[in-house]
């Protein structure tokens, strides 16, 4: 039996407490058992709120939360203070770090067997010294590891792998280099093979340009640096084919050719994925020396407190982090 | 009752030929008369060598296709040197051309009341004289306008408009200009009401940059360039939304706030169209004279002759036609 999973708290003032509720309450018998890092007074009080019957089970070791789990939502203490639904607040950073900083304690101990994290908010962070440009880059510090984790977007039919994120377009194509190419590929293979159970993955590298430059008529990016990148990488034994015209690579019968599409720039990857799956999409933090799931979307301050947030791509990510945690302890035995 | 549509040649090398003939063979009944301008002989032969029995019926004037075409394929012919099928000739561009240039006479005359164009490939006309980019350019040159048309794709879920097309992502960025964003929105707008008859489109602008820069954090072009176009097309009286965040613009609850998605560069409009609806794209030119579409792909010299290629774009693409050209009728009476 994997230990239990390690939700975070994420940021107060937004969907992450209402969405683990419901996860909790309508889906909890499809699901690995849970715990989030959370405040027991805020999250009963929350439930109170919306009206809905949600029995918290305060827990002391994450152990507990298998017994617990079917009867009550497991709760790890972890006090914040109360401020408004949808408002940020200058006093809970430091609660919303520390709960990250615990939940990975949690899962390198082997207490958890995954993180899980709610979205958080950078600009409430700031003045707790929260000095990265987010979650990702945090967990990678906590981690002690130098090269920069990647963020693959998950779903049913579709993976996809952003080269870069959260950078204008002009950089994305200025940052793009045979070496940044090369480096992403490999961490992606390796990290899809230990979480998923891929032997050989497939990769298929999207071009930069419009029909992938056709020959280098509408740019040489495709010439210069992305086919040169997949020869090195078939010379490494990985399975890379491309460059690929990014528009015609994303329907069904191209997605079959792949196990995960590696995307030059985010929203070329970002784009397709969140028009298949909307609210089913789960982030995947690749290459980091634990199993790091999120939802994929944001605190959406401005519908928090409503109960109206959806709770499937969090559902989506508990679940994905689960199968990867079962099959680490597979493969361990 | 509507003219009949003019269907061009193509490529006589690639698909256009049997995709016409099943286009006919298979949906007549459900779609608008129409003939090709193409050669009889090439037809009946290519007919015969795939095994398919399809009465071919020549015509000498397009009015003669309405009592041919629920018996016969009405061909309007058109000789060009018999070719091998799968490879491109420097003897048949002269035809090709030819072939547009009569359909273009033909819906100018009103004898056609549009033009749905097989796909050409640019490599076999260059010996002939032929400099345009693209089949939208000679068009628009035939049609003796001098604002550049603009492609909009189109399927039942979705209408995308890239602001500019086959160029390099860089030379995209670099064109982007509050100048060429209001020009084509003016031109969309006008367009799509003419055609679709859509009184007062609403048209949502597609941010440049990550989550549309997120306030300059991740790029400035939403900043400096695309609000400022936004605001000028308000003033116009234009319903325009935006800049709004590339990747979750394009998924069902989204599509539903506009009509007309206009994309900042060529992937970001045809990577969510071909993905929701690979083969049942409609490529529609708007800013001509006259009603012009054709299906969404190339000439997939690859698997011409075999006979498996789908028509379902062509009969998108002349379904369209027909219902633009019911409704120019419509309106001029």
């Amino acid at each position: 039996m994997i230990a239990p999973l390690a939700i975070t708290m994420g940021e107060p003032a937004g969907i992450g407490g209402e969405i683990t509720l419901k996860a909790w309450r309508d889906h909890r018998h499809d699901l690995p058992t849970f715990f989030i890092i959370d405040s027991a007074e805020r999250l009963a009080h929350l439930a109170t709120k919306l009206n809905w019957t949600i029995p918290i089970c305060p827990i002391d070791t994450p152990a507990q939360a298998h017994d617990a789990f079917q009867d009550a939502l497991p709760v790890l203490d972890h006090p914040v203070t109360a401020g408004q639904v949808g408002v940020l607040s200058k006093h809970t950073g430091k609660s919303v770090i520390s709960s990250i900083e615990r939940a990975v304690k949690l899962v390198q101990s082997g207490e958890a067997s995954a993180v899980v994290t709610n979205p958080i908010h950078k600009n409430a962070l700031h003045n707790d010294g929260f000095s990265f440009p987010g979650h990702t880059e945090f967990l990678a510090n906590l981690a002690g590891i130098s090269t920069p984790p990647i963020m693959m977007l998950a779903c049913d039919d579709l993976r996809v792998v952003p080269l870069t994120i959260h950078i204008s377009l002009q950089q994305a194509i200025n940052q793009l280099s045979e070496e940044l190419i090369v480096e992403k590929c490999l961490i992606t293979a390796r990290s899809l093979t230990e979480r998923t159970g891929i032997k050989n993955p497939r990769l298929a590298l999207a071009g930069l340009n419009p029909h992938a430059g056709e020959n280098g008529d509408m740019g040489r990016e495709e010439i210069d640096i992305i086919t040169p990148a997949i020869k090195r990488l078939q010379a490494l034994g990985i399975d890379a084919i491309g460059p690929l015209p990014p528009d015609t690579m994303f329907h069904k019968e191209a997605r079959a050719a792949y196990d995960v599409a590696m995307c030059m720039y985010h929203d070329q990857g970002l784009i397709p994925i969140k028009t298949l799956a909307f609210d089913l999409g789960v982030n995947v933090t690749l290459g980091l020396p634990f199993i790091r799931t999120s939802p994929d979307h944001g605190t959406a301050l401005d519908i928090a407190g409503s109960g109206i947030a959806s709770e499937n791509s969090l559902c989506a990510a508990i679940k994905m982090a689960g199968d990867m945690a079962k099959r680490q302890e597979d493969t361990s035995k």
